[in-house]
């Protein structure tokens, strides 16, 4: 029995849907295992996984018989045959906020459904909140990400390139066991800092600078993200000012991350302190962390979502004043009943190298 | 005056399209250079690229004045504005094969467009032709590809595992002036030969094995692509007749691959040698490479593109019996005029480590 297909087909059930066309390759992968080219159709009475040649083999030895998934290849399949996956179903689902306007019409044509309906991210709800493993995944990517700053205050020197130290951190995260990094590490400094998704350049490192790190793993298949804000021989004190905002805010927002906590009022606890100096917060203050870096649901100023037990999300706030420099402090936190669990370990204080 | 929008213009015009939302980060940058979160909009007189306020300074700085592009902040656009931007645009095409179901549905909305209409992989189309910055780029990536291949030759020792290797050529690229690979490489060995996707394991490399090395860079945004079946000590009676085939026909595409021949045809043309031979062709016998590693068009059996000058596209054939091994030889090309400039150098007679 594969729990996580168990656990789609009754929510698929509670949305009255019968029939679902998964294509996004991550949601494939979270619910099968599988790493290939392919889609996976949940039919009325079968798990379907339609592949070509060159993914047959690959796939056989991934799956076990206690998945029930039938793999086919796609050769195999007459038009007759797809005109029958979802003959009986009232709704058949699929990801729009993945599949493309072209995939979405060529579905239409080849499957001839009825009601082909928007699942409306039923899968990345599902992955929202993390089982065990999940969590063991996600905290040792965390411990490696803890591990590799620690490296990297004994690694940074002045006259060293961003591009230098951002490489260095992906070596370190080879090096050490992950499977690769989860996103590009943003390594800025001094006045790059200014912008909250820089790209490492060749500026030089130098006394008095303060540098942004922002970096993650992937460990067994799950990510990790982390942030922080360090300095170079001293701290200029129109640094420590928006330093010190930003940390209390984040210390703060770490005090409210719980089982039932409102993201959207979580957002706007930071936004209206951070305004009462005059800054804004002009990123989500966090996102859920799992297969992919930025998962769903987003703590953000639109919608209210609640936080739920198991769910993994970053806390992340920053500030940034054009053309002069910026401050963001990020950990990884894992929520629970009656608060959350830092899953970032590093240092938060004022880290001077 | 941008160059690349303005030959946009002109293929639009022949299209009878009057407008174009470019969503596609990756056709963005090829028009623009811009590497950021946010929307291109070409409207009847004015080239507009809407980000957030994470971006703007970023993208401020990447853009000259002979770039012709407004550069705004989505806050400061009102719903009025959408709804004007293409008031008189007769069609305004989206990227049909970019843009989600989801997405699609809200551009309809926001914008109000009469005919939004498939705008066919206009941009894949006129990015599939390359100028010659882009050759010279692709040329490097392709240049230090083979290095790196030949590095990997004095590198690769019996008792090592696939993936210690794979991560070796990673490293490599990164240490000798890639931004990157440009997908993970594959180090398949022995049995592991059979997939033509392959990820690399802790299997080890033994004496007498066969191992197919599939790998890229990237190198100022520009991809390479490369694949060499080797072996280990001596070359196995049972491999050398496939290797012998697969070799034959890769040498007999180069030869055919120029100005005017038709991709269907070269496809048939190895399908039905190998089909002498009882061996069948399961994927394409090459794709176009360029700012991805995959671009338009294939080499494939069903659609018929006929080669341009100045496109660079693999020729990759190889053969693949289940549980048992594979070989794959795969070069990155450029088409002239009368022929085809090989741009992989690297050996393909049998090479034995």
């Amino acid at each position: 029995m594969n729990l996580k297909i168990k656990c789609l087909r009754e929510r698929m059930k509670s949305l009255n849907m019968e029939g679902m066309i998964i294509s996004n390759p991550i949601n494939i992968r979270y619910l099968t295992n599988i790493e290939a080219e392919g889609i996976l159709l949940i039919t009325r009475k079968e798990n379907i996984y339609i592949t070509d040649s060159r993914y047959i083999e690959k796939v056989q030895n991934t799956l076990t018989i206690d998945d029930e998934i039938i793999v086919t290849d796609v050769k195999n399949i007459s038009q007759y045959d797809y005109e029958n996956f979802f003959v009986f179903c009232e709704n058949v689902g699929f990801e729009e906020k993945y599949v493309t306007y072209y995939k979405y019409r060529e579905f239409m044509h080849k499957y001839k459904i009825n009601n082909f309906i928007e699942s409306e991210d039923i899968i990345e709800k599902q992955r929202a909140i993390k089982d065990s493993n999940e969590i063991e995944n996600i905290k040792k990517a965390c411990k490696l990400t803890d591990e590799c700053f620690k490296y990297l205050l004994t690694y940074i020197k002045k006259g060293m390139t961003e591009k230098q130290i951002a490489f260095e951190i992906e070596k370190y995260f080879k090096e050490n066991g992950a499977e690769g990094i989860s996103f590009p590490p943003i390594v800025a400094s001094g006045i790059n800092t200014s912008m909250p998704h820089a790209v490492p350049t060749n500026k030089k490192i130098e006394s008095g600078d303060i540098i942004t790190i922002d970096m993650g793993c992937i460990v067994n298949g799950y990510c990790s993200d982390m942030t922080r804000t360090i300095f170079v021989d001293f701290v200029q004190d129109y640094y420590k000012k928006v330093y010190d905002l930003v940390l209390k805010n984040q210390l703060q927002t770490l005090e409210e991350m719980k089982e039932g906590a409102n993201t959207k009022q979580l957002f706007k606890m930071v936004e209206s302190d951070f305004s009462l100096y005059k800054y804004d917060l002009i990123h989500a203050l966090g996102h859920c962390v799992g297969m992919e870096v930025h998962e769903y649901p987003l703590i953000g100023p639109h919608k209210e979502n609640i936080l739920k037990e198991n769910m993994i999300i970053t806390n992340e706030p920053g500030i940034y004043i054009p053309g002069k420099f910026g401050v963001r402090i990020e950990d990884t936190v894992l929520i629970t009943k009656f608060g959350c669990i830092n899953l970032t370990k590093s240092e938060k204080n004022y880290i001077i190298i």
